[in-house]
């Protein structure tokens, strides 16, 4: 069970029903309450029912996952040119579709990727940090996004990086998708231990390096249906210096033959594609190397990994399946910055492997010709809990599982309905944007905050040690409980820099009422630690 | 004379020939040397000719100035809905024209408002820090870009903010504006001593408000004529808690009828038109107050600057004006964050008052239709002390001053020329992407430190005390000098973090040679300190 909850010192322990009763709406016990905006709900429905009467089907839909990608990077979000490294495709998809300014992931790869598949926080799913090396652990037990949307007939492919575990139950081509081209794992767990420029003493130490050899643990980019699992069959090359440079143009080439073979199928698709780039070490392709106006391996890489996307996005635009299609591009958690330079860049404070801003606020941009309104911006709360309910109810699939706990909220009414009132542009979307009522960070198996409307409050989040500069890696600070809490206006401090709770002491028995109802539900649906350990992902 | 140079520790004093001798351009020695890119020159001057032809006259000139607003605050910037402020008009003309993320201010109002001004750095035209209550000091010296621009005929108006001086030889109507209507100073010069919410400690203490009385200061919005300086008739109102807060609108009035009152006219202009907003204490009109989402008083101002710009814009646009008139849109400095939260936003180190990024990099935006290729993002640098050399330029005013050095260079070439290569998109514009080589950062009358390409040196600069956060006022700093240097690498670190100097030794004798030439320039033109003290503006 949760150790630490915000229910001391200034932060009153409260009754939810007394604070916010009536005010969201409890529609089921396993569910996530929600803002229900039921006219923005129709309007999305009505949406959708009209595309579903044109095209005879359901839509289909594209995660494109970047690794390692902080909020600031893109040009849309401040970054681009700013970090030389221009990323025209995501700017383009942004001025055309939905960018979401509060866009929340988990703090590292792994626990964000089986929050995405299962619509389950890591504190449910159980996967806090990422198995490396083959440690046991994954999505075994879990129901998944593709295995929901197969049910509706969709083809499913992931392409890419998985990292929700390798062994054999809970592999992508045996967690709902049709076929795997990918590694079970992540960059460096491929390279750490082969690299001399980076890693002389690793590589040059006999024992760790035996111990590399003995550790159970796929080194292959794969190739497998569901079933298959045995090696070698599966494996179509081994990841090394050589290899792993190319990886992502493979994938790239995999997913835009899917997209275009798909153009004439009747069947509706998931093209889940998690790439390589940019986590460290990031190595180019010989025909990137250099093309970033900052030369170093992190630019490069983006910059390909924006032009991947591009490629993708024709791809769809070419065989007229943009008008049927949800594209999210995103990233899984904020920036390493123990690799600096190799590294990515969030305004905020904090990164990869803290609570926060710095390491959960990500990039997040949806996209849908005719269905998504152009050139919008929103600050309305999304988590990547949100995307199993939304898209399963876009497809149509009504039946999520009952005797487990379902963290994400149905977005469709925030994503689809016409919300900025003619006029108003400053007003921009409403108060309570989005059908999401507040985000909860989990910090590993503590509660670490809630962000409700534009205000942040931590019980327990990262400090780095005195001796390191703001940002050290996060997996490398130690957990502090406030001793009262804090408390951040986003709007007034974007880098969390003035804690000013006891001035808004009116908003703590909301924020506490919210916390309450998120405690309630792990009475009856206790959480579940499986995989816990030192970080990478 | 300027008390540090980069000429100590492990960065060598280098002889500028023996490093850079030929790579630039030192065409006149009172004039600061320029990266020439001769054909985009030949461009940009074809374009202009063929623009002339057209309409027979010279082009027209809007700089529109906030007062205090961050290099984050705008959507395009990354701000606007994360900052609970959206700025529509601000990131239209953005997509419509040049983004630039690399340009630079002064570290304080009065400084860069004179930069402005003159085309000199504040070493040279004398102004360190803002002339306070009628403190001396101003342009009274100086060549300024309106007497320039009216040798070719141009008709100036100088609206809403000027501080550069209060003397009756400094004041706009006396210095090259045909008409000026706006308030001598700052904000908070006639509301901190009146404001008994903020200010109960000044408002209420004798003794204080006896010296604000006693001090000789112009309290007033002011309407005045060349050679008009005598109160009350140039005096249109006094600036109190119930006037400020329509103070823009009507400036933003009088602008707008300017513009509209202009487009029958043969003769070109210039309209320089500076806000009260952002600057503290900011009190919203009534119709835009909680307009902004995020409610607070500088998001609500704002917004309404956003607004003004937008009917400025129409007016432009509405009367044909727009395809002959060049719009740039910038801040005076960035974020004070000692009036927090009535604060803007940078992601950068520092604040106003500092020489880090946080201090001196503001929003740049340069619009003209058919002149400025739209969408365009550029790294180039930019100083406030090029306008005058290249609007000077534009209008045909060949003889700048031969007496006094001039900071500024030409950038026609790189705000004209189309200079992004068809199919290279990623590497956007290229190295040394702007007519200029380098940007001096003088804290005060020490020089600071020098950016090159994405490198940013410094030898003097500002720590907070170790009890302050790192966003506290960078007016309250302390200066330090460093033992050896600081380099950052703003590509890879933006927010000014990881120096790392010792391994990037091999830029630091070409930083090193271009300020020895920056030196040099004061041995024939020494520096000059009028106006220095502690700060507002």
């Amino acid at each position: 069970m949760a150790e630490h909850w915000i229910d001391s010192g200034i932060i009153p322990p409260d009754d939810g029903e007394r604070v916010i009763g009536g005010m969201i709406d409890n529609y089921a016990e396993n569910r996530e309450p929600r803002m229900l905006h039921p006219e923005w709900l129709q309007a999305a429905e009505e949406k959708l029912a009209a595309l579903e009467e044109k095209t005879g089907r359901k839509p289909n839909f594209l995660i494109f996952i970047l690794d390692d990608v902080g909020w600031g990077d893109f040009g849309c979000f401040g970054g681009g040119h700013l970090r030389g490294a221009p990323t025209p495709n995501f700017d383009r998809l942004a001025a055309e579709g939905l960018r979401l300014t509060s866009c929340y992931s988990q703090p590292s790869c792994s626990p964000s990727r089986a929050t995405i598949m299962t619509g389950r926080l890591p504190i449910r799913h159980g996967i806090l940090t990422p198995p490396m090396y083959g440690q046991p652990g994954g999505l075994q037990d879990e129901v998944t996004l593709p295995e929901l949307l197969k049910q509706a007939g969709y083809a499913t492919r992931a392409v890419g990086k998985w990292h929700c575990g390798e062994n054999a139950e809970s592999v992508p081509q045996n967690k709902g998708f049709d076929e795997f081209y990918g590694f079970y794992g992540v960059s460096d767990m491929y390279t750490e231990w082969r690299d001399n420029y980076f890693y002389p003493e690793i590589v040059n130490d006999p024992f760790i390096f035996q111990a590399v050899m003995k550790m159970q643990f796929n080194k292959h980019n794969i190739l497998a249906k569901p079933g298959q699992f045995d090696v070698p069959e599966i494996e179509q090359e081994e990841i090394d210096l050589d290899t792993v440079k190319d990886l992502d143009e493979k994938w790239a080439a995999y997913s835009e033959k899917f997209i275009r073979d798909m153009a004439d199928s009747d069947q509706p698709w998931l093209l889940y594609h998690g790439t390589r780039g940019c986590h460290f070490d990031n190595y180019p392709p010989d025909n990137f190397k250099g093309k970033s106006r900052a030369k170093y391996p992190f630019h490069d890489v983006l910059v390909e990994m924006d032009d991947i996307f591009g490629r993708l996005f024709r791809a769809l635009e070419e065989t007229g399946q943009l008008e049927n299609t949800l594209i999210l591009v995103t990233s899984d958690n904020g920036p390493e910055m123990e690799s600096w330079p190799d590294s990515s860049y969030t305004p905020f404070r904090g990164s990869k492997g803290t609570t926060w801003e710095g390491g959960i606020r990500v990039p997040g941009i949806f996209y849908w010709k005719g269905m998504i309104e152009g050139g919008r911006v929103s600050d309305g709360l999304f988590d990547f809990s949100d995307l199993m309910p939304t898209f399963c109810a876009m497809a149509g699939v009504e039946d999520l599982p009952q005797d487990r706990y379902i963290d994400g909220v149905d977005q469709r009414g925030f994503l689809l309905a016409s919300i900025v009132a003619e006029g108003t542009y400053w007003a921009a979307d409403p108060a309570w944007s989005s059908n999401r009522v507040a985000v909860y960070a989990w910090l590993l198996d503590k509660f670490s905050g809630i962000r409700v409307g534009p205000y942040k409050l931590y019980s327990v989040t990262t400090e780095m040690d005195y001796r390191d500069t703001v940002n050290t890696g996060g997996f490398s600070g130690h957990t502090v409980e406030y001793t009262y809490g804090k408390l951040f206006n986003l709007f007034l401090d974007p880098k969390e820099d003035h804690s000013f709770a006891i001035r808004k002491l009116v908003t703590l028995p909301i924020m506490s009422a919210i916390s309450a109802q998120h405690r309630k539900t792990f009475e009856k649906y206790p959480p579940r630690i499986q995989v816990k350990g030192a970080q990478s992902g």
